[in-house]
């Protein structure tokens, strides 16, 4: 029977549960049930939240750990009467830092998480309809106004990249697909003319063929584009035009969505131009 | 002269940021410049990163705010040398939190923000392109995959939701614009044929029609399309049909897409294929 972590919060929960999954991975040889309850904004979902930590303390056999983010006091006061082991990263925090900062912090509810400023939003909308319009080279008169331009051969990673940079820090992205087209007659992979003008704002994204011709696999099947040998020459090709051109690239492989556009960022000194919530 | 805080990792800097973010949105009176350094993940990173935290605390007057979630003992050892007031996750909670689970935790690098496993990421991919290929009702054969078709006048946000459930959650998202196209003769806004069937996934959204005109005024300026009094016709027969059929629906205007995503999945139920990282 694995214990179960609760992480709870009065918004979206997303830094309850990024904060909660960050500590309880360094336990691995723990099995824990992570179960997370976002939006528990009034004392009275928080009574019924409780009843439920209480049904599920008997049925482990353990105390759950509560992991929340909650800044109503009335409602922390309900959570805090539940039977668990409690992290609570808010109570711990604060106070040292209201002493620290010289200033009263605010406990109002759901502050961190709203809207913010409608130029945000617009920008976070710009920038998404800005990496759909521009994947996969679709469209190319558009590049002045990108931040950077993914390169990659097809299902690399460039479009899942493209749209997480834009929805989480809003830049601009456009993605251009290495093919077949752009080889020369010695089987050279060449710069596409479209992105000469762009260079200083391409990055190079590169993968593992075995894991490329799994995923070419299950768009199309038993195909020469599926094939090992295909997608080993492909992404050889790819990377030689990134070297010779001297293009940053990051392996797509080893690394999540997160990590990889994180380190483009870090890599690259792009600027963001909102922060994520 | 505003003071510094800075938000330090070994990995992607997501878990530190959220959380230093949602502590010092707590102080809305404070000025504080926020940096995030990620991916310090060597002494002589962590050493070159303490000169500039020496160098800010010097410019600014005062010492900055530190906020870590570094696992590496050598590399917060430098870290600690800093001048800062420091926010310390890790080692404030791992230690209370191994005597609960009667076990020691591991202090890898990077452990938490690994790619996890392959199916993973193959549900993302996959996700995604759901999204996109059934994005703005372009395609309708595939609502048996869809775990939820989103429906909405145009530009209320159906896209960046669909991608933003796809991206974190893995959740298959379609989404069908409603249009004049479903106006019966009486001027009001039937159920397009194609959702009948799957009005059990079907979720609204709306939004503000003032909000909305300055949307579409930023794609088609001074047009019917972007004008208050079409907006708001719009808005009203979208919400009526919600209202008439049942169907849950969000306001869009006074919600981040983290929030709008994180709300319907709570309302409704819909399961997510893997946690965010």
């Amino acid at each position: 029977m694995p214990r179960t972590a609760f992480f709870i919060s009065d918004g979206t929960g997303i830094t309850a549960e990024s904060l909660g999954r960050s500590l309880l991975a360094q336990f691995e040889n723990v099995d824990l049930r992570m179960l997370t309850k976002p939006y528990i904004d009034s004392v009275e979902k928080a009574r019924t939240l409780v009843e439920i930590i209480e049904a599920t303390a008997v049925r482990d056999g353990e105390q759950p750990i509560i992991i929340d983010t909650i800044v109503d006091e009335g409602i922390r006061d309900v959570i805090r009467g539940a039977t668990g082991f409690k992290v609570d990263i808010f109570s711990t925090f604060l106070k040292p830092l209201e002493q620290e900062l010289g200033t009263h912090s605010s406990y109002s509810v759901g502050r961190t998480h709203s809207i913010g400023k409608d130029e945000v939003y617009m920008d976070r909308i710009h920038s998404v309809h800005f990496a759909l319009d521009n994947d996969d080279g679709a469209r190319t008169h558009q590049y002045d106004e990108a931040d950077v331009i993914l390169v990659g051969v097809s299902r690399c990673g460039k479009t899942p990249t493209s749209l997480y940079l834009a929805l989480q820090f809003g830049i601009r992205a456009a993605n251009y697909p290495l093919t077949e087209d752009d080889l020369d007659e010695n089987g050279t992979l060449k710069l596409p003319k479209v992105l000469a003008t762009h260079r200083h704002k391409l990055f190079g994204l590169t993968i593992d063929p075995r894991r490329l011709t799994a995923i070419r696999h299950e768009r199309r099947p038993n195909s020469r584009y599926s094939s090992l040998d295909q997608c080993a020459q492909e992404v050889e090709q790819a990377e030689a035009l990134y070297r010779q051109l001297h293009i940053p690239f990051i392996d797509t492989t080893r690394f999540s969505i997160e990590e990889i556009s994180t380190r483009m960022i870090a890599e690259t000194g792009l600027t963001r131009r909102f922060s994520p919530r």
